[in-house]
């Protein structure tokens, strides 16, 4: 099994977030290897428990009782230094000290888009770019009630420094808006194109060869003719 | 509108592959700040055109004409140094020098699985981690004919450093699959993880509220029914 032998920091002065490791590890042959990585810097007092992930993306969807078949789902975008663009994105943040990762998609959230919201399944630990960095997030789905008063005029509380639009955007079209966007100028997270692209491609019948596509109309009408043929046959079983 | 205004290289001495970057900025509402981040290096030729993503994620299906239902998706995994343990990550790489995405995603695909790919779909370009990062991607649909003899004993043909184990997933269960890998003790990728979840939820009728998820059956009852009584009024109008 390959390990991690030696982590070397290489950070430079002054820098506070992010720092720059060069690892020595021992790959599944048993040759020494070097790897350099970016790391995240965490300012976390110690705590019981496995250590929560650095981030959450969040998956909100606002469903309200008078449009069922018309979900939506809450999408953020802001200059992001790094690409030096405006990128769309899930709302998204950082677990403070001390919190979990339910609790820090609750209150980032409510911070970025003003919206509160209900967990409802939260994925594992997943890395963003495993190659580059160990930096990871939690998947957190939330449903907002659409109906709630405080949700019909969500006011974001986003922190001093922090410059957010929000969107709302139908699930069902996911791909399409994002694709939108990105004609007016965006760019795009890559966590939210998979999840736009498999939200695309979840109908698991556009995986089946071209001419099968059409298969639940298929049904429909094969269903019809068989009510149609029983129909005649009791008639004429009656008779 | 925010932009760059200054980039200060922090890199390391002998770091060839990751450099650390302080920004200045200038944000939305004109106040100047600074962001740190981390760069990949490119050793990149001067070429024309805009420049590729620095990498490709290929999303690769194998269909064959005896399963028609049965598509199958192909995983990698491979110990990453950042994250200290194995990943399962979708098949990918950094386009090389002069190399546009396309190239370097059936050469990817060949060098990592052994498969032989055609492309049918890239996406945009796509930011894995835009708050760390400007590494950049483009995800890659690929077909795979499970056919053709060349692809059903295919012949890895990774680089001499490289140790990569090929799975294949059933499309239709990637979620639960991926599920089962991580009990097993690999770490996924968050890019191959939004997508399971995409596909996963990609019946938009899971997105309604519970008790209209059954809609298709009642469309398929309700055109029975009308099928029949049409039946009934041409029979009547007959006789």
């Amino acid at each position: 099994m390959a390990y991690v032998i030696k982590t070397e920091d290489h950070s430079a002065p002054g820098f506070r977030w992010v720092s720059l490791k060069r690892l020595q590890y021992c790959d599944a042959r048993g040759r020494k290897r070097t790897w350099e990585m970016a790391e995240r810097i965490q300012r976390r007092t110690a705590s019981e428990g496995p250590p929560p992930a650095n981030g959450v993306g969040i998956v909100a969807i606002i469903s309200t009782s008078f449009a069922k078949d018309n979900d939506h789902i809450v999408l953020v975008s802001q200059f992001r230094p790094p690409v030096g663009k405006e990128v769309l994105e899930l709302p998204a943040g950082l677990v403070d000290d001390g919190e979990d990762e339910t609790t820090s998609a609750i209150r980032e959230l409510r911070e970025e888009t003003g919206f509160e919201g209900m967990v409802t399944h939260v994925s594992p630990i997943v890395y963003s770019d495993p190659g580059l960095s160990n930096a990871s997030m939690r998947y957190v789905f939330m449903r907002i009630d659409g109906d709630l008063g405080s949700n019909q005029q969500p006011v974001a509380m986003p922190d001093e420094d922090e410059i957010i639009t929000v969107h709302r955007v139908p699930v069902k079209r996911l791909l399409n808006e994002v694709e939108g966007f990105r004609e007016q100028g965006f760019e795009i997270d890559a966590r939210l194109y998979g999840l736009a692209l498999g939200l695309q491609f979840g109908d698991v019948k556009q995986y089946a060869p071209p001419g099968a596509s059409s298969s639940s109309w298929r049904w429909t009408l094969a269903s019809g003719i068989a009510a149609l043929l029983l129909y005649r046959y009791i008639r004429g079983a009656g008779r």
